[in-house]
Formats: structure tokens, sequence, C-alpha cells
């Protein structure tokens, strides 16, 4: 394959707005710096209706939402349709609870998302398929992750990364696995969520009929970062991963990321 | 000592479900991970009735309560009670201010806890003695740290853990003391905070009836690690220590730590 | 420039009261404790009367403000002016939203502060001079860094500090410029924010008469520490650039960061 928007972001620095969980907010905007995009987080409702009109993205992370956090991200959300920059969901652990169901079931009906970014769990919970999900992490189940991106995609109209050792991702139509990463990846916290908004950086340079080029550009590119990052380490050394990816979205080139890419058109 | 709960954590990944403060969420989920076990972070009062309920262990770490965070520790607390789960408090700086301590009362008045873990100045502050705390820092003062443990342990019926240079641990009756540790601990934030989130994993593992040799465990492993990480740091290296811990709360074998405890029965 | 303060802090361990954001709470706390400071993170309104009176510093940073955030600083402000410690503003993304505007500027009419710590294009928010500001980043623009540092300082009555290639600290009369750091600063999250604490920290421990010299102290100690720390860096590593800041902040000696200051009396 080859990358159009790694490029881009480093030499536009899109400006990301993150609505994220107060676990990952610093790791994702240490990412997003590393990358080359620049992080803005705020989730008070009084500033939902200009940030999305000077930011280039927003990504809507469910993970610890409280107080007036469901209001935030609605608002933001319809601001950022009108104002016509990608929206990014990840419905951090929605199996979970009846009140994450009905905080993500809102938001997919009163916003437009460009993409859905989740694990097997959280994208089977959506699909309504029966899934053993565990907390907000992955679970394990039966269901084919495959088929269940790709149904969730067609169910809400819009594109689906579903990550695990292979990240799947679909339009409803087409279909696209990114074979690169590494086990350490959900050995650290925020590891998918950062990939939330690593998405929504790329998807805030591209055109909006490339999106799902971009999407799978994104993905790859952040497994491939990982993969790299984890090539020196043992299998323990989870702190230090978490260090040595930060520095791999920083230093890996398009080149370097399309030489190791493995992705397969389904 | 031998070490009964550390593979077992490590092979079933327990839920510790955390309502902890802002300052060491990310720092304390990644311990956990790393551990083996599997964090959940919510303080959102809506969850609270449903978490629980499909977790293994609930931690409440009181270091920057905001907004609804206290009435959600009180449900939580609750709803663990009544599921069965064990649940540790973690009453950073109690002594500093009037609303920690009134908080604190109310959650030792309505939630059965297996475990309190806390710096001297926290335990003294419950322990009512005299004792020179400062802010959420340790402090230090004339109290006999182990009696202080012992006394505050028989006045709420639980098992205490008294973090400091020795680890001192009393259920009112027994008194252990683990002289692990390095001088990096206190250098880093939330070395105590992971630790009580770590002694959680251990008590969601453990049968009630042995609640008191799964806290032993848990601090001896605890401070094994960060011994064993600190070994070949300049006591300057705060950040690499950061990374180091996390690397070695991962990589310790049971064995390991067995051949490294240095536990003492008072 | 001989250091007087340096030593001071790591030798009294003064409590800094952190009001700040989500994003960089464990950073600033880690980057306070390797300096020598001690941390204290509290929002609360409840406890806005005690901590302060106890406190040797008060650090206001806007980054994420939310819920009773604004009210909890003004209550804080007050308090800290009554009680005759140091109140330092971080007006993170002055320029961005009406809101932050709006709430610096309550801020700044309700509380005296020692210092006022922003990047360019906040400073430039603050003189009202045309600037193009960039969400919470520094931005770029034509105005005169030096001059707008001056002109701010003279309107509030305060130090400013304005952090960039060459931090800018005056106090409206007088005028220094530091010129170690290095690239890696703007590519971390927070490193600003931290600066804030650490002026904070050497505030906390200066004489009024001398709160002119202990910024240009903590300006300069943090940029060198940041310069040698980058020292066997590649430009890419980020995240490891994270970890050596902290390990600097604890290692660095006052000689050390004499012999390695490059400071201009303008």
């Amino acid at each position: 394959m080859q990358f159009k928007y790694l490029n881009l972001i480093r030499e536009t620095n899109p400006l990301v707005h993150c609505i994220t969980n107060i676990v990952v907010a610093n790791y994702t905007a240490n990412g997003l710096l590393a990358l080359g995009a620049s992080p803005l987080m705020s989730a008070n409702v009084a500033e939902m209706d200009e940030i999305p009109a000077f930011s280039q993205a927003l990504l809507l992370n469910i993970g610890t939402l409280n107080g007036t956090d469901a209001e935030a991200m609605l608002a933001a959300g319809k601001r950022a349709n009108q104002a016509g920059i990608p929206v990014v969901l990840d419905p951090v652990g929605v199996g979970a609870t009846s009140y994450r169901k009905n905080v993500v079931n809102r938001l997919l009906s009163e916003v437009r998302f460009a993409l859905i970014r989740g694990n097997a769990g959280e994208i089977a919970a959506l699909a309504e398929r029966d899934w053993q999900a565990k907390g907000v992490d992955a679970g394990s189940g039966a269901a084919d992750m495959r088929e269940a991106a790709k149904f969730v995609a067609q169910k809400y109209g819009c594109i689906v990364a579903l990550s695990g050792e292979t990240d799947w991702i679909s339009d409803g139509a087409r279909l696209v696995g990114v074979h690169n990463g590494t086990p350490l990846f959900p050995r650290i916290t925020g590891s998918g969520c950062l990939l939330g908004a690593v998405c929504a950086a790329f998807l805030g340079v591209a055109d909006k009929r490339d999106y799902f080029a971009a999407c799978v550009e994104a993905c790859t590119f952040y497994a491939a970062a990982g993969e790299t990052a984890a090539e020196t380490l043992l299998p323990t050394q989870t702190g230090t991963f978490s260090t040595a990816l930060l520095d791999q979205l920083a230093a890996m080139t398009a080149q370097q990321a399309e030489e190791k890419a493995r992705v397969s058109d389904e």
C-alpha cells in the first residue's frame, strides 16, 4: 500500500478536539503530538460551539463519562457535523453498562460519525450479537469479527475499525485486514483509545471521499509503529513499550510504514 | 513466605473497579495491566449498580474527590458489599482537610472494607493520634506506626496496610512487616495509590478467610518489584523508575518475589 | 547567574497546591516530586478554604476547566492572597474560546497573581494584540514577544514568563531572556504546564521582594534540565524525553544549571 496522509499530518499539524477519558487523556495528547497532530482536550459544554469550528477532527471517547460529558459530546458532535469535520466514536466498554449503551445509542442517532473504532467486545455489543464482553476489555467470543465489523458499518452507515490481533476495517462494502501489531498493545492502557485519536488525525487531513483509505492508513501506521517499538522488547516490558510507542509514532516514516505494512483486501 | 495469589491473578485477570483520582488513573490502570489484572475506571453514579456486580474487587481512592465522586463511592461500596467482593479504601490526605475527614468517616460507617491502605500520616489521622501530616504526603511523626496500623485495624474491623520504608500490615491481631522497597517509591506520584489497586487485585482472587495473607503477598510483591526496578538506577532517576516499576510488575515471577521477600512476623 | 532557590526547594519540599488540567495532572505531580517539591491536587470547592492556608504556593491552570473548577480557582486564589502565598496563572488556550477569556478575565480581576506563565499565543491574547493562536498551542505571529511579555506584566501588575524557543521574563520594567531549551519541549504535552508548577515551587520558597529572580531561576533551571535531557536523544524521541526530563529535574544540581545557563539581561 502507499501512504498518502502521514506526511500531510506532519506538514499541517491538524487540530484534533478530543473529548476523552481521564485515564488516557495524557497518553492521547502525547501520542497525537508525537504523530505530528495538535491535541485539544475540552469537555466543557460552554466551549462546544466554538472548538469544533476551528478543529480539523473530533474524537468522542466514552471511557469515563461523568457530569455533563455526554451533553458535551452531543453538542460537539452536532457542531462538528455542521462544520463538516470528521467525528470518531470510541464506544469504550459499551457492552458493560446500560448507561453506556444509552449514551452510545443517543450519540449514534444524533451525530453522524465518520468512524467507529472499538475492540471486538465493543463492536459486537453494537452489533447486538452474543459476545462475551468483560468490562471495558476486549473479551473473546465466537462471533466472526470480520462480519461484526461489516455489519456495524452497514447498520450505522460509517466506517468501522475493529482493533485486535488483526484490525478489521470496513465501510459496509469493503473489508481490509491489518495484520501488523504486537501482543504488547493490550498490555498498556489506552492503546486502543490512542488509535481512535490517530484515526481522527488522519481523517482530519483527508478528503471525505477518501476516508476509508485514511482509516486503513491510520490503523496500518499505528500497528506498524507498535510492532517496531516492540521488536527489541521482552513481552513483559509494558512500561517501556508505552514510551517506545510514542517514539515510533514520531520517528516512523511513510516509507518505513509502507515496507512494514501487512494489509489484506478481503 | 510462599506466594499463592500472583499466578492466580495472571491466570484469571480479575476485573478491578477503581474509583480513583485524576492524577494516578493512568498509572493505576497501567500497573494493574502489567500485573495481569484488568482495570475498569468509572465514577459515574449511573453505573455504580451494575459494575460491582461483575467486578472482582473495588478500590475507593479519595485523592481528588469532586462533583458526585463521594456519592459514587458510597453507592459502589454498598453494592460491592452486597455482591461480596472486597473493597479497599485509600484515604489519600485524609488528615489534610475536614472535607476528606467527613467523606472518609461516612465511607467507613456505611461500607465494610476489607483493607485500608495508606501512608503513616493517613493511618495516624484515622487513629486520631497526633501526627504531623503535611498535605497528602506521608509526613513524619512520633507515633509508633506499628501500633497505629494495629489500632486502626481494630477500630474499623478490617486489615490495615501502612506503607512506608517498612510496610506494616495488621488485622488487629496479627502484625507483619515488609522490609522490601526503595527510596524511589515516594519520589513518584501514585506509587501508594497503585499499591492500593494491586492489593485489590490480590484480594479479588483470594478466599475471604485468607485476605490477610493476600494483603501481605500483595505488599511484598509490590515492594520487591520496586526494589528490583530500582537496583540499576540512580536515586534521581525518578522518571525511569516509573517505567521500570511497570516492567517489573509484569516480569517478576512468584519465585523471584519469594526469594526477594524480607517479611517479619511481629 | 547564581542559583539561590533550587537547594531551598530540595531542603524544604514546599507544598504546591495545583488546580490543573486532567491531561497534565500526573506529569505535573511527577515533575514537582522530581524537583523536590510536594504536589497537592484538589479542585474541590469544599477544600479551597483550608488547602491554601497550609500550602506554600498555588497554581491555577485552566487547560480543561469543567464543572465547578472556575469557582474553585476563584476561591483558592482569594484565600491564597489572604494567606500571602504566591499564585501562578497558566492561561492555557485563553485565545481559543470566549469561555476561557471570560474565566481568565475574572481571575485576573479578583485574584492577585505573582506570575502569569504562558506561550506566545496566550500572552498575546492577554495583550489583546493580533496574534495567530491555534487552539491551545503556541501558534506563531508577527507581534514582538518581548514587548508582549513586558506589556502584559505592566497591564496586570505581575511577572510574566513567556515560554518559547527563548523564554522572556518581565516584571514590566526588567526583561530577561532565557536561551536554554530544546525543540523536544513542545513535542510533549504539559511541558509548559509543568513549568508553571515549577515556577510556583520556586516562588513558594522565595521572599516576595525576590519573586522576579525566583522566576528567572525557575525558567533557567527548567530549560537547562530539558536541554540536558535532550542532549543524547533524537528529535523524534518524544516519549523518552518525557521520562528523561523528570530524571533531570531530580538530578541537576544548582552548579550544573549555573554552568549551563544562557541568560541575557535585555
